[in-house]
């Protein structure tokens, strides 16, 4: 039987021609032969229909005019599309592509994290219904094929945990408040001004692009939906250089991670916070706009994954590894190897229950007494203080202090929040502590 | 369409029962309604025939002694059997049992890189003939899904290159030169102890183990059979503390290298030396009995990925990872998605055009005029010197010295090793001289 014999072209609908669908288009032209020689000629695809916003704004790639159109459905009921790609993100448009592609039985291949993240329920159901696959690779750590790995190298592997460096954005700018001091707002905006982050950054800072991120990786390897409001997400903005600081003082480093892990009783703890790593973990070595997962399985043990988490080419690296998943899988006799939730019976672990050691900053107003109330309170809960800190200019001893730091072994964060609450009532307590993670990776 | 409806068990044979055969039929069991979850209820595996030396021998698993046989034909022709997974090793009976399975059209599951290095191509032609697939991720840094990642992740990437540390004793055995300050042989045996090289570690030391590996992974990435006598490799057995100390004091770190890269002409350059790397380099921070591949696509970018390299359980995580794959592609319509070699005219570039820097390190009987006559046969050659070095006793500054260090500049091999050729017939040069690659990475 030659495999040759079987090669039929097969038709692509994208919709989005933005950044990462031109890198598609430019991806699949340029490496077309080799693709076709790595499946033994039995994949070629070539773009049928292109959903655009405009069709006539200039592009950097060349399509066919007559194959753009402005509606959407054209593209999922074109008969000579096969496989759609949806790229245009945001959770509505996209929603209804995506359901009309799956009731059509034309597979998915989208990029699109918060779509998932957020409607993947109802998205997943209609897969299942109409045994057709989306394909999310790009979805997650933009060139890094981490989900691959986890759901099909890693099928074998009760996964122990997942954690996680998946906001570049948010890596670039706690790196540039690291190395080169400067504040929040400052590598904020030298990360605007190099193109790494938004004009509105807000989803990138405030961590819910990686939480999206990780609600996705964690559904892939417990298999269950995951709520979004159920997880518990802080962002980068409250970072200052003081913690920065300290951190390194200590030893650590400020990482904006995601903790995906499943606990003996099987619930399963799943955050997005900056944390404390130690500097001499190799997630610690995870720079600028660089991501990276680390995912220990019961029989692959410790593995790390690590590549470009956005851009043009790593996406459409992705979408087209999807793509080439996809054309294989059309027709299979074994059922499709797009994801599918599992079980109904998986359980989030509540944050307050979740445990590791803290350090916490306080705007405080300086005064006899101060630290002596704050230390009873954590003394009263039953917290163990492992140190304190407030920072002491040497030429004037005497100054007042307006930043606290108490490093707090480890308790459950609910114990902490309840302390916390009862600490920020205090008179010298200007404003709510800040709370950063010391992981114990 | 319900996938369930499709669930059927599939029969494996099993050649060979040792440390990974067991850790497979462990995890198959162990893991088993996860793998079934997880693809969708489509995959249940069951052994049903296994290859052993001796059957009577006590074993960490238990399998009915109906199943157990001496006599690897009843593997691969039992009718129940429906991929043979061969972890015999060695590439002579282990040639004819993973013949004989693709000529019964069974899909191959191997760990076995010197088999496939040695006799790939004979292997590929049968199972290009037989439209039947070898599966072989455990054959490549153990629990690292490297092979995947290459062939179907990264499919629409042109691999600029692969810079891989593969072979985990020597990994250790450098590091604890480095830092305990051990010699070779010192290091070694605390690795013989521990249980991380063989009685017989020659393979390891001597870089074969890592070159058949690298074989495989540019074979992957550029679609041509390698002749293993073509590729230029190097052990670690010269390495003496006095190269780790000046790579150290140089800011390098010394590691067994495994570099696959493409030239702009289309050859391809694939060897295996010691290699002096940055410090800084996240290669530079694979430790111990880690192993690491990074992988440079035209789409992806900079990738690495890290994980175990050997060991019972991280290599039966990636045969099993393979197990599903084989099962999954069982009968499907679209061609199978083992690799296959697709190119005829791919060219290994001869190991003298490949340019790096150099460290040279000459066993020397000291006296005036040493460096002067080993500097002109460089100049001579056109080959620039960057520094020399000869380790100095500062209490006795007259002391002669024995080995002498030269860094030189970037040049092709070939032109460096005419040239070490003629210093090495110079009286006062006592033996070969030892070359380790600077890497620009």
């Amino acid at each position: 039987m030659k495999q040759q014999s079987k090669q039929q072209t097969i038709g692509l609908g994208l919709a989005g021609l933005g950044t990462v669908g031109s890198g598609v288009v430019i991806a699949l032209e340029r490496n077309a032969d080799l693709i076709s020689d790595r499946t033994g000629g039995n994949v070629r695809m070539a773009v049928e229909k292109v959903l655009v916003r405009d069709p006539a704004k200039p592009r950097p790639v060349t399509i066919d005019a007559a194959k753009l159109t402005t509606d959407w459905r054209e593209v999922v009921d074109d008969p000579a599309v096969a496989i759609v790609v949806e790229l245009i993100g945001g959770t509505d448009t996209a929603f209804e592509i995506v359901a009309a592609a799956l009731k059509a039985g034309k597979p998915v291949v989208t990029g699109n994290k918060a779509l998932l993240a957020e409607r993947g329920v109802e998205l997943f159901a209609l897969s299942r219904e109409h045994d057709t696959p989306i394909h999310f690779e790009a979805a997650v750590a933009g060139g890094i094929p981490i989900i691959k790995t986890v759901q099909e190298s890693f099928v074998g592997n009760r996964i122990h945990s997942m954690i996680g460096i998946i906001n570049g954005t948010s890596n670039y700018i706690l790196e540039r408040m690291t190395e080169a001091g400067l504040d929040f707002a400052e590598a904020l905006r030298e990360a605007q001004e190099l193109g790494y982050a938004e004009a509105d950054p807000a989803l990138d800072v405030n961590g819910w692009d990686a939480a999206h991120k990780a609600i996705l990786l964690a559904s892939l390897a417990y298999g269950f939906a995951i709520d979004p409001e159920r997880v518990h997400v802080a962002g980068i903005e409250q970072v200052r250089p003081t913690d920065i600081e300290f951190a390194t003082r200590l030893g650590y480093v400020v990482k904006l991670l995601a903790v995906v892990r499943e606990h003996p009783g099987g619930e399963v703890e799943l955050r997005l916070q900056p944390s404390f790593i130690p500097k001499s973990h190799i997630l610690a070595s995870v720079h600028g706009v660089f991501n990276a997962v680390a995912v220990h399985g019961d029989a692959a043990g410790e593995s790390l994954f690590y590549g470009r988490g956005a851009g043009q080419d790593p996406t459409a690296s992705s979408v087209v590894g999807d793509l080439v998943e996809a054309a294989r899988g059309l027709h299979s006799e074994h059922g499709h190897r797009g994801f599918l939730p599992y079980r109904e019976d998986g359980r989030l672990m509540p944050v307050e229950d979740t445990s590791t050691a803290y350090y916490v900053r306080f705007d405080v107003t300086d005064r006899p007494g101060v630290i002596a109330q704050i230390a009873q309170l954590l003394a009263d809960a039953g917290i163990g203080i492992s140190g304190t800190h407030s920072p002491v200019d040497p030429e004037s001893p005497d100054a007042e202090f307006v930043d606290m730091v108490f490093l707090l072994h480890s308790c459950p964060f609910g114990q902490l929040s309840r302390t916390l609450e009862k600490i920020e009532a205090l008179d010298c307590i200007n404003s709510a502590p800040v709370v950063f993670r010391i992981e114990r990776l």
